[in-house]
């Protein structure tokens, strides 16, 4: 009910406070069998750590993942895996004068009135370090898919509106920005340097995909692949909109134009992005998400305190231009999660033929 | 696990094929004491009958809603509230020639490789005629809502490229599109018109909003009010995407134009589209939703059938040209099964103060 | 959250009051290719029917049950499968003497406490009618689970303190109590005509099992296929103990005693009623459950109205006198549910053996 | 589905095994603002400690808990509650010998069948030492009850078949057995000396009671209050049975026995054991919990390997002799986990009343 789970079969639990003793996830249907060691999903942490991108705090958190439960002898066993990040480097001090104001664009004051009650430090629960576990899950549910041929990927498809325009894979790897086109992550560069001398932000648009996907992942109606992978993009903070292959484009093409031909080899086009239905149909899984701006800015901000009174605000500090593209690993994490709890899910629905097959 | 049921507290699973006896659905968690009558939910249905406007299928059905259980004496009385809609004209025989090929754009082929089988007949369960369940419930979540003063309602924002560029939300039952902007309204009506002739389809994009919405409706992470918002919406048939506030444009601003700033009085702008972190602030919620074109259409497409042979196609019948207005009522609809379910939500979290004020 | 559901693969959501239109029940992730009909439910619908037996009510009710949705052409299809049956014989006037009294041992007080109002014909949702769902779905999980090979089975070992001392499986069928041994079976009619003099009822113990259950079902910690099976036994209204096995008795053994000796071909004793650490292991299950009389008796009883006032009730109508033989067919029916469940549970574990067979 | 989770509103997860890193829950759902320390959880663990008891093993372990998240300066924030408790006096060389072979009354085979892999150190997570994250939750909700004035309790009824006779509530804390009647106290440990010498084990009877719960807790049909409060108590790895009120004994009684007279004042009498129709009545529940002999003893039992040979086993090693009275206080524990879920569940039928309020 607290919304706190993701997932029915492959499920994953995430806890923990940006200034508490740690952060952590408890995965818990992973099936047996399946090697993981801290190292495996310390690679994923890693492209998520602080510092990691040219666009990000200089927070240093070593963010070394610890498995304390779920695995024997190298291999899962189909208990829960419980995961524990430390937190490290937390100057929660500096948080002394939000106690009693709202900073815009931030849950301050809709945590506020929902709980009666609000652990002010660095955004408490509400902060963006609350997905590093969910990244430490995402890496385990990464490794189970890989069992099946399936392998994700994010890249900054824009950011501070500079779009990519050649899709190049390999230039992902080769600029601080995640960025498929090197051109592209130039103009990103320069326009980063740009705000970040306003003390102001950037947000951006992620594209996540997925290779190998099977036919006959998501259910029907309300679980539709597409509807799950729509929350978990969406339950990202700093997300504010999710299409799926043609999207929001979708809506000016003519029905003979966006329906994707059906060959005997496959599919001439990937409007649908992969779903028909709501259920896999063997093509690309394609999404898009809209990344705001990081609302942490040192501009002057309107803004009232607890007391209800106008105030201004500046929120200096050690705080990213942009999540991008530390968050593109969080989508990819997030697709991670709802892929292997669809898989898992589609073995119900082949039971039969496994019991058959005993 | 199947993906039939929506919501955690206000919990709605539906159910029905096409062309089977019936569809319909259980509404389970509405709390005891709230008048329920059959005509009161038949007002929303007859919204979103075949029929009713001027984009859709002239296929008659009368969609009679029945309330089997969970009222007593006109009140709701806490247990699960029964609802069933027969099927009447349905001609099935017309879909013969869809048992061995699948139609692109459909479920078809996707159904057919996660169950082995599939109910061809009228895209059996992913039919949009699943939608009247969601639509009768959604009825019944709008007189919970109604009673917290919360008022959800949607509109045409553009069809077939054609964008209302004035919102009168009074011109919206003043034409056949669910338009707030009458000029658009005949621009549609032109556009919807030469595309019939072709045989061909058209999409949109529905904006819904929510008024009235108390601060701290939603759950932090996960269950986040935009995230289950985003997967509500997703979960409609026709649905590629979906924004929140400023959504996409949201990607495009620095934090400066786009974080609203915090008045005494409320808020300055909306760009956060009524959501900080997950939770109601207050602002109302603003959606919208990237509808695609009907994937029925009467052009001929290439596909496959059930051999893996290629073939042609041509889907004739009575199909609607564009989902909106029809679904424009199913938005409405799942708003109110997120809203509704975010409210008994909320009561958890206060439970201390109901059992204290006992 | 509101309890009407049971299961998480295979689910189950029932429907429906004493005295309402219907009574019913959804059926969700049953997977597909089961052949299906309303005849095969109907057998076993037919056992738990008024009038099935010796010791049960005169009300006449042909419980047809109808299939709404989930089969197509004879098969199920993955899709929920909704069912319904009419209620017919209902003479609501019958009850009007306790819409302001409360009948001991039935759930008026406690459900007028919970819910501030109550449907009291009948009982409304407590009445055992609701039990005619769950029948009906635990009639589509037996064709479940007669596809892996397991049968449950479920007869009286005591009524009215009359225990059935030899365990003849062919008895059961033979005689109106359900009773393996026909001399117990004759003492317990001459209890039952003894007891309907005096108006009042009489209580009992049902034994149920499963023969032919696969090591692995049940999963550990909480959801221990003991604790769901103990679960489902007690959610049974007139259910006030379970015992797996030896059960009590276990109790009072040394633990070399109640052990059961693992030996090459099986186990030598089946003190754990076939299940270690909430796992199946490959022997029967065996559960007892008491019943308790049935608390609608014609003797005067001391009560309170709603008023608070004392007051003195008979409660009179067509009662049977033991829930006892109809309950056991409901028992049956939950454990189906129980195992159908976990069976299904059981393919997400060997998930990957599934994808890598494909 | 992997069943680590118990409860829908208030919902604890754990995670761990015997010879892991560390043991642990999660709390999720637990309202804001209550007072939550370590210490205050550590009087909870400090009664199920090993060594607490005179039946109990010597094994040391300190069991502190850590409080990770979900409490901001002394109070709960509505934010997941991650506890952990870590694992230190594991000698786990002491298990070589189990590698290979099945300990009888062990989940070790049923393991090993369901995931076709094991962690055989100290029976991985099948191991009473996952209970320490259940009493840790369980203490939790404890503060949670106590809140709206509900107290749970739990004593030794019955051990190796010496049955109290007296029930006195101060004797409980005066006798190593937590038994209500000290002339029993003094029979049990003759019997569990006696048991020691045979290297053999004992199992025994659990009352749990609850005093102070208002009417209306519990969900009809399938989530009863006894029926959540038989799973709790069945899925304590040593429990067999489980009766409310009368129990068994009411299969015996006759309706007009067995129903409890309701006064103006109250009940006459309780043998409903505090729910009428799954719903709490308002008087006290009264639950019975059979213990079976643990099933570690150095009686040299029958068993096979791994490769289903024959073999005799000898379980050595530090073991209580019965899991009673520790046992107790994770019956205690469930009885708390379940009544807060229903506590903050009844909060949603009551919903409206709440938003009213406001």
């Amino acid at each position: 009910m607290s919304g706190n789970t993701f997932g029915k079969a492959f499920r994953v639990t995430t806890w923990g406070e940006s200034h508490g003793p740690a952060v952590g996830a408890v995965v818990d249907g992973c099936p047996p069998g399946i090697p993981l060691t801290e190292e495996a999903i310390q690679v994923m942490m890693d492209r998520r750590k602080p510092g990691s991108s040219a666009a990000s705090t200089t927070r240093k958190e070593e963010d070394l993942v610890h498995i304390l439960s779920g695995v024997f002898e190298g291999l899962t066993t189909g208990t829960p895996i419980s995961l524990m990040i430390k937190n490290k480097d937390a100057k929660s001090s500096s948080y002394d004068q939000f106690k009693n104001l709202f900073r815009p664009g931030h849950g301050d004051l809709s945590y506020q009135r929902k709980y009666g009650i609000r652990d002010y430090k660095g955004g408490g629960r509400a902060s963006a370090r609350e997905t590093a576990g969910r990244v430490a899950a995402g890496a385990v549910a990464g490794l189970l898919l890989e069992r099946v041929g399936i392998k994700t990927f994010a890249y900054t498809l824009e950011l501070g509106s500079v779009r990519a325009k050649n899709i190049d894979p390999e230039a992902v790897s080769k600029n601080p920005f995640a960025c498929p086109d090197m051109e592209a992550a130039e103009k990103m560069e320069a326009r980063v340097n740009e705000v970040r001398k306003d003390g102001d932000s950037l947000g951006g648009i992620v594209q996540v995909q997925a290779a190998g996907v099977p036919a006959g992942l998501g259910e029907p109606v309300f679980d539709k692949l597409d509807a799950q992978i729509a929350k978990a993009m969406m339950s990202i903070g700093a997300v504010k909109g999710v299409e799926i292959g043609a999207g929001f484009e979708a809506a000016r093409l003519t029905g003979s134009v966006n329906n994707d031909p059906i060959l005997e080899d496959g599919f001439e086009t990937n409007n649908a992005g992969g779903t028909l239905s709501g259920v896999s149909s063997g093509q690309d899984i394609v999404v898009r998400v809209a990344v705001k701006p990081i609302p942490s800015i040192s501009v002057p901000q309107q803004t009232i305190g607890l007391d209800g009174k106008a105030d201004t605000i500046q929120v200096g500090g050690r705080h990213d231009i942009s999540a991008i593209p530390r968050v593109n690993v969080v989508c990819e994490a997030m697709l991670n999660l709802v892929l292997a709890d669809f898989v898992l899910r589609q073995a119900q629905v082949r039971a039969l033929e496994l019991f058959a097959k005993q």
